[in-house]
């Protein structure tokens, strides 16, 4: 199809399709004349992934291109991962952080196999030194619940990824999941609090 | 206190500080002389809120200060959550999201209470939409196990808040846990992954 046919297809602007393609996000068509390309169902398909990175997982347009480049390469399942994990989490500086607090991170998730530069166990000792900064106290396990929730989460996140055929279409769930599955848990625990919170406080009134 | 022992103490500096006071995000201290306030411990808790909501949560200064004005009100536990969520999350207009994802997202909870305004409602509706949009099928129940671990970490939220003595501690609990939740739980669950996936692809290898 012509480029006018992809854009009112995947509903994404030429002049953005001409953009991502000069910053490498999209692949280029199959060159039909000297003047122009010719497109196909791979790259609507790899439209609405790129609008699903830079839109709904906030990521920037380089951010976007290494996790996109991370799909198409021989990376393992455990490489993917690393990439979209690395993109998608702010970059913290270990040195930066309160030692003791990633201790007790560490202590919390003993059981699991992880490497110390996991995104995820700077990203948990930051929340736990400011968790203690604001004057909380973790003495009613509140770290540990979320433990529980995270691991039914990554088990649901991997049997996914399982059922995916290709190499590729399993990298392309690895970074889908990453990237969707924040905003996904993040927005049904705000529904949770309110069906909790109506539950424990108006058991008998409206919603 | 005087202002410089504040700052050393809160780890601010001064010219933070005054930027907080004039934005109203810190309450003023007591005058002790014409050109000199006096601060106090409270001041100190306030300016760690402030960080946390700015640095961890990725708050703007203007949604900051949405969300204290909320801690100091009378507003009640639900309508606090109700700040919080809306303030920490994006704003989305229902009249642009597919109404088919949304009634299938209302399907997945109908079990639970909750209003149709509820930002995670739509949040969620966005998720299922650019799920499927990237060619993703959720026929393994994706979604109803992150449901599940939603469910957990709510029931966990509210019983922290519940161990607080007074309506404002409750409160600034709401806040702090509605803006730091997320990120420990994506934090948890990023390491999780790793240790899911290493678990299933290199059982006897080293971590």
């Amino acid at each position: 199809m012509k480029m006018s046919e992809l854009s009112s297809l995947a509903e994404v602007p030429v002049a953005t399709i001409k953009f991502y393609l000069r910053e490498g996000l999209l692949q280029a068509g199959v060159a039909s004349s000297p003047n122009q390309a010719s497109y196909d169902e791979e790259h609507v398909r790899r439209l609405r992934l790129i609008r699903a990175l830079l839109d709904v997982g906030g990521l920037s347009v380089a951010s976007a291109r290494g996790v996109i480049d991370s799909i198409y390469s021989d990376a393992t399942l455990a490489e993917t991962f690393e990439i979209a994990q690395n993109t998608v989490s702010e970059a913290l500086d270990a040195e930066q952080l309160d030692p003791s607090a990633l201790q007790r991170i560490d202590t919390l998730v003993s059981d699991w196999a992880y490497q110390p530069t996991n995104p995820g166990r700077l990203a948990a000792g930051r929340v736990l030194s400011t968790f203690e900064a604001v004057g909380q106290r973790d003495d009613r396990g509140w770290f540990a619940r979320y433990k529980t929730a995270a691991l039914l989460a990554a088990e649901a996140d991997l049997d996914e990824i399982e059922t995916r055929q290709s190499r590729e279409s399993q990298a392309e769930t690895v970074v889908v999941g990453t990237v969707l599955g924040d905003a996904l848990f993040a927005a049904l625990r705000r529904i949770a609090q309110e069906h909790v919170t109506h539950q424990r406080y108006s058991p008998e009134g409206t919603v």
